[in-house]
């Protein structure tokens, strides 16, 4: 277990080869908005992800962040949703297991289509480091601000 | 009525004289913590007003600006408000009748202790022009960003 739960532990990687029937694994549409994006990292996040609804504060960068999520109501999430106007995304986002581990793949839509991404959560610094990704992922892409939702969000071209 | 329920119009005043009695006006302690301070003005705000908690995102400068709020369970305000440390102020808000109006007297606590700050909220921005302050308000000082609660709350002095 994480010693601070409000810490998040990940790696990206890019996809080199998507798994075989993908439809098969769970997958949900999941929609991101950004209500505030400011300087050290900081971000306030809403997340649509199939029926269930939250807001996300983050702050920091690379694969240790500050992470303090809260669920919210229909209504909660629907009077904060305009907020976001112009910083929206889009994406399928299927869970492949993977040993012990989940890897999150996460397909863009919208203006982003053809985008692929895949991350991969960790208990601590040491398991993140000493993963080995199968040869289906691509390239890691940590900490690259070209493939951060946030950028992405704003319409930014990879 | 505001032809756009989510635009805000004021006016700030400084205090020239508190109103007698000021302890037998309605009063309540109010915290305020700021989860993001972003660019275009863009602020997500915690706040805890008596025994209300709500999350306000806005955007914009000056006496017009957008603004979205929404009411959080006590647990989902002690999950996101250690996400403010370094950006928190406190203060009791005083509500004066004035005529139809309604004129916010806020008394800072903490580090901003004897700074004291008046608002006056208006239907449209003709109103906010009309308006004739009473002789116990003093300066004006909208859009003022030295007595904005996001520079307060990041321990600027007055």
């Amino acid at each position: 277990m994480p010693t601070d739960p409000h810490r998040e532990i990940e790696r990206k990687f890019l996809v080199r080869r998507l798994p075989d029937a993908l439809e098969n694994y769970p997958h949900a549409e999941i929609s991101q908005g950004y209500l505030a994006l400011g300087p050290d990292g900081v971000q306030v996040r809403l997340s649509k992800n199939g029926s269930e609804h939250s807001l996300t504060y983050e702050r920091g960068t690379g694969n240790v962040r500050e992470e303090r999520e809260v669920e919210l109501t229909p209504e909660q999430f629907a009077t904060l949703w305009p907020g976001t106007a112009g910083k929206q995304l889009t994406k399928r986002r299927y869970k492949i297991p993977l040993g012990s581990r989940v890897v999150e793949i996460d397909v863009y839509r919208g203006r982003h289509e053809g985008l692929v991404v895949a991350e991969v959560e960790f208990e601590d610094e040491q398991s993140a480091r000493d993963f080995v990704p199968p040869d289906w992922l691509g390239e890691d892409v940590t900490g690259d601000p070209r493939y951060s939702n946030q950028l992405l969000a704003q319409g930014a071209a990879v």
